[in-house]
């Protein structure tokens, strides 16, 4: 992931959430789980030079079954082949043998994902199954810290030991990963850390060196560059930062549908993610 | 839910959570999300009149990725023409709109999935679309509170003016289903609460009326009848408990296999789960 950033220059990550009212008329002919391949091929093609990966959200393809799934799994095998790393947004997290098996199908040799999002809620038995299944085959993991969500307070702000619980969960995810960290001061034991609360990211980016982050809540959610710096290192590094719906629906943005060249998904879906990229350097000073 | 207990004179679950390596060779002959449906066949026919629900965990299927999913669904509609409630092992969570597309694909009107477990861990808005979905099709969720497994203690033991983690989430999911309880006293809003912590049991149960439990841990994890028991209320009620291994693996055990009459999957499940629903109702005085 530190060598695609470099080789990029890009901390871009595009959130592959496709949903049935927002895609265009023209592939809405198709099943969902047909279209919804359809329109995640046009914005991995808008993407792949732009973006250092894609994050695929599960829930909008389970939402149709097993077919759902079958459209999942080739979006990842495509996104991959156009060189693209495949961050599977899953938020999956069981006990023990369960979370092995939710590994071995997410993370095994086979599977066309690199990393996956996972939630801490069972604690490290229902976490380090993921971590090693990641180890073994060069992958990696996400811990949810902090979610972008207004209501992420509800639990990860409850104060333990004049703390908020996230910093404990955020030092729970350093310790995890620890014994993975690499020549390059990171371990494949990352944290998502919400864009839309700048102050905890500093905080957290403090305390958890050696721990890359995954920054949702750019653009649609309301972060902006400004916003995310604080979760970066201070050589620019240290975390990618998601944007779904400000790249993947630009096409029905007037800012970019009335940009010269095609006024199309794909030309629109290039045009914010370069945008997005260039305000992020620019800020980074990268 | 109410209303199976009673009928049945049971509280019992059966968790399908089928194991490639601990199938029984004759279902080995075919790849395994057909070999799983069979033996999940096997074992729904064995307790159909003894459990009131089955329990189908989504890791083990999802390890086959969507043929996996493919067989989860078709396994799940099957347990439900058996006249069994269907309660979905899936453990998602996830913010807003997210939500609610898992929500819909596994809730859903057509889903064969009466209800689902739900991660607390991103807070109310990634729980709400669950709740609503559930409400409108007459289906329900159980949100983890104290999950059975050993690090359940990393993060929700941690303290919270002068009370652990999981207490505070219990009673948030008490607020949550609280405009829904019915007549007889409960909401479609329940909470799960491992067998292998019978004190916490026994406070959740006393903090948190209207909320159904789903009790896992019985058996192969540790938890017996008596440790069940603190789950329930006066009348015996607002709980059901799970076991996996013990029944659906129950073949293998000598104490099953030994008995007279045919000592094989279904011969041997059905024994376990009869033992099991005899000693729960045994320490409930039913």
């Amino acid at each position: 992931m530190l060598t695609a950033c470099q080789e990029r220059n890009s901390r871009v990550v595009v959130g592959l959430d496709p949903r049935w009212d927002q895609l265009p008329p023209s592939l809405q002919r198709e099943p969902a789980p047909q279209a919804f391949e359809r329109f995640c091929w046009g914005i991995i093609e808008a993407v792949r030079k732009v973006a250092v990966a894609v994050k695929p959200q599960s829930a909008f393809f389970e939402r149709y079954g097993s077919a759902g799934v079958a459209a999942f799994e080739r979006v990842c095998r495509v996104a991959r082949e156009a060189g693209l790393i495949v961050i599977g947004d899953v938020k999956r997290g069981d006990i023990g043998s369960t979370a092995e098996a939710y590994a071995e199908g997410l993370l095994g040799a086979e599977s066309p994902v690199d990393a996956i999002t996972v939630n801490p809620y069972l604690g490290f038995d229902a976490v380090e199954p993921f971590i090693e299944v990641a180890a073994r085959n060069g992958k990696g993991v996400f811990v949810l810290v902090r979610t972008s969500n207004p209501s992420a307070r509800d639990v990860q702000d409850l104060e333990s030991g004049g703390e908020p619980l996230y910093l404990h969960v955020g030092r729970l995810v350093r310790e995890w990963g620890r014994e993975y960290v690499g020549d390059r001061g990171y371990s494949h034991v990352g944290a998502v850390v919400g864009a839309t609360y700048p102050e905890e990211a500093g905080r957290l980016r403090a305390e958890l060196p050696g721990v890359p982050f995954l920054v949702p809540g750019y653009g649609a959610q309301g972060a902006g560059a400004a916003d995310v710096a604080p979760a970066f290192d201070a050589e620019g590094l240290g975390a990618v930062v998601n944007s779904s719906r400000g790249i993947i629906f630009a096409y029905q943005q007037e800012r970019y549908a009335a940009r010269p060249g095609p006024a199309d998904l794909v030309g629109a879906a290039r045009a914010a993610a370069e945008d997005m990229r260039r305000e992020i350097q620019a800020v980074l000073g990268a």
